[in-house]
């Protein structure tokens, strides 16, 4: 299948990331996860949660879809199985409103944790109370249409950022990592290892110690030219 | 008059939407009403709520402004009537802090139920411990002059939409839309049908069932070639 | 020093504006503070809180930082002394996240009021709930590597307002104000005095008089040409 | 007809402005039409030319068109008469690449002056070729699909600005401006009574005279309290 | 490796896409190219040609560099062979000007057909002169550092774009596309096969024939209820 | 006088940097002089040419404006010198037209080489074909009132960047950079530097020779763990 997100396609039966390891994943916070994984997988900044504090972590179900066209997001209603977030990219930038609370209803029958979409999403204030978590990029009231196909549970490119059906999605207040399907018992092992590291540190750093000695900076800034003026 | 928005102008009597018809729209929320009126009248979506749950629908003042200039939102509280929104469209682009807690005290003492501003606003924690809402394009501190003329009462073009004196006006979370008064009454009419109809979709969907099945929407995917892969 | 802020030197010992002026000044909101210095001093309006309702006032510890580099702040987090704010300006726009929960920690342990960053912050939902406030042009969970130097405590431009150490900064949710050490005083008496005088004011409007009447206004808009039209 | 641009209509019989002003309108940059009729009808500057010096005057052909979908601008093909412009506003923004080289050569072939287009364009450089002149908010290679009615010969707002089919379009390297087509004579005569005070500036400015001298403002600065340091 | 570009990583033997099929696709525009394979593989319309006319069609060596750090941009210059474009996507967004006449001088003489950058590019008059063709997402002067390390040859998103290395790069007016390797044939194929059906189309066009009639539009826009107003 | 530009004050006599210097500078490219002067001082690259091979280098002249206002721009005029360059910034960001031909005639028969405005500009085709070179923000028709104060030849942030006047000013296709008079001798030597260096560079990298070795960037690629892969 094309790494460019074929047309016309709705995958059945896609591989979802083990469940174990999603729990593991979903402890940490969308920074350290990104970090754990060499500063990769995510999104670009502009996508926001709807409300403060929503949070999630799941195996993704992606959507391809066309500018102000959701026809493909009821599609993928049907291959949501618990625990996924369905992930909506489009074939080009575009705002308007492809989700709002009859979908979000349907997502939540189906046990969807959420929804990550590079377009925009309405009715944000009934979502809150459903809490049920979305990060997009806009807020937008604009309605779509059905006409045009899109795929669902093929590769996209989401915000910036490669995801392929089954990779489990991380999101937060900081926005939404990605981790591909076959790194996440790694990426598991290495946020929990970072999150054990930074405990020992903030508790160094509580009492006033500087992150100049504890990181042992001094040197590497006096090589570096560094010069203190008194 | 133009309806480029004459300068110079204050028009004291305006015709407001029916009271009646104002609070049946009032009941819906923006999305509803942008689709009942043939998804048409939405503000761009840059305009936001200044804080979460700001809601209200009332009828319009409107107002022409300079850059950099809230000469014209003083001319305009002498029109205010109770249960009036303030709409202010500037001649070009401008995010300067126009409207403070100064002037929403103003407002609020003339009966006006909030304002949607092209432009910034400041003093916006005071408002909001007001419950004063606003939605505007910016949050913005800086400070205006009163040195040149614009308008009150005539027709603007505000964040894209065309709006005259006596329109409905309906905001939330998602957004703002305007409602035409000579169709305010047809508007609420097909918000309430379309409310109705939602209701039992809802509720449909909330079992699980599809809305590929509730919408009918197989036999379009196949014809337009839609491959389900197991 | 050059005043495109020197790269390479961090001074220690800078002076600070007056304590009692800056508990002057912190009685007062943003907007208030930037018309009582004429309407200057005003970072440009994309920098926004990372929660509603935070607000500071304190000294500026000045930090010029790299792009994706945040090593800087580890420098300055030495220069800070109770009661100060860290600034940071880039040399080239930057959204990434080079402030977190672990220099938050220990930016609190020094004493450290808060953040104003010209780049993005991370761990927004930690910093909340630790009330470490922050202004921000983005909130961005990418991370920050160490490698290249810049300056702390050397005169900056952030988010177009030029800052220099010891300089008074009040933020809250309107945005960020810059108050220049040696104006400091003259600030404060000039707000004291605006809000005395809009107190008056607001009492009146919320009486339901008009701002037209208060200000005198119906002279000047008579000449400069305003029609009312019945 | 509603002025919010109904959806699924084409009109085919549409008063255009008088030729002849509109030669005369022709003859003006867009800055002096835009100030002859009051600063007003000037689209937003993010409309520009494909080309340096593209330049035209004509009569509006208008389009309503859906995000990503082009179809509308076949529909208008066929209502172009020879001195048009066609005029494409959309239900949303969006920059996809609706009108190339092949549309361009449809249009020349019906006698259409060119296009101003608040989406994008492509095959810009074969439009250079045949001095088909653009505006538009983005250069896109981006296809379109036929999938969705919009209207033409409808009211529509295009960059800001309300255009109703039959209005003189007039553009050039400055951007592009909207006149009504009932004012269409007095902007004419407006316009060319500007043009002969410029020239009298011009020539004065010409050998270093002052606009301070020439349009007497010392006195009003001195008023206004500016204040002169040698 | 890690769809994601893995960091630290310079692969030297790239497979390339056959040169023969290179000189297929290079006589095709952006626009038939993107079309051919199916509306995929546009990047971004960001990114402009840093001249008119720029135009280039090659095999893609890819970089990924860090933010304001052109030292990966060093590293290729040796993976260069003749007929290679450089595809340079970033960790994060960022403007800087990561190449400039040096740079050039150096590519050039290695064989390379031009630049793609997600980035800045300066010293745009001399790489004109040079007929050095440049499309990017910005013009900046800004100089950059070599500290940090990317890649180069691995799989990278350039603005919002999978990319490969030994992928076709197409660029002209118009943007940038990239043609996968292993696709290449098939897409000159089908990119022949749809100019030589334009050209007859365009021909027919030409005569004023309508595309309503050329495409048999008329009943399937009266089935989706188009009416037309006399 | 405040660093934050004191509005209501136009300086008669200003210190421009030495006319010697001046033309040393103006030889070399933007990009060289910001180099030369430690990667400071360039304008935010939104600062763009209004024609292709626009170039200059003079001394500033500043003028600080109000939005939608050039009153200050007329009052320039008189201070201007042969030899001059105007940098306008603003009290707020804002795209109106705040100068155009006539304008031009004026400045250019007072000596003035071009202008710098953080803001709009119009007529351009006409300052094109009198060789006035500007670098703005925006293109726009847009035109401005005369009716509040700004300053003239006070120190300004224009683009980003701190000007006082009688700074030098080079601008050319790459952007704009402010050279601070005091420093204008020390930059030009830096640069004319720089200049040879990059020369016989050049001359090598021509020849096919890597960057890798001329710089030799191999050891310290290798220790930053740069891994080369057959």
């Amino acid at each position: 299948m094309s790494r460019f997100g074929t047309v016309g396609v709705a995958l059945r039966n896609v591989q979802r990331a083990d469940a174990g390891t999603v729990e593991r994943l979903g402890v940490h916070g969308v920074a350290t996860i990104h970090e754990a994984q060499g500063r990769t997988g995510l999104l670009k900044p502009y996508m926001r949660p709807i409300y403060p504090g929503a949070a999630l972590c799941g195996t993704a179900v992606t959507v391809l879809a066309q500018p102000g066209d959701n026809w493909m997001l009821h599609v993928a209603a049907e291959m949501i199985r618990p625990g996924d977030v369905v992930v909506v990219a489009l074939t080009t930038d575009n705002d308007d409103g492809m989700f709002g609370d009859l979908l979000a209803t349907s997502y939540h029958a189906r046990g969807c944790r959420g929804l990550v979409i590079d377009a925009g999403v309405r009715d944000v204030r009934t979502l809150a109370e459903m809490k049920f978590p979305v990060w997009s990029r806009a807020i937008n009231a604009r309605g779509t249409v059905k006409a045009t196909l899109g795929s669902v549970n093929v590769p996209v490119v989401c915000a910036g950022v490669p995801v392929e059906p089954g990779d489990v999605i991380v999101a937060d207040d900081d926005g939404v990592v990605v981790v591909p399907r076959e790194r996440a018992a790694d990426v598991a092992a290495a946020a929990e290892a970072r999150e054990k590291k930074e405990e020992a540190t903030r508790a160094r750093l509580a009492t006033g110690e500087l992150g100049l000695d504890i990181y042992g900076m001094r040197d590497t800034l006096a090589k570096a030219g560094l010069k203190y003026v008194e």
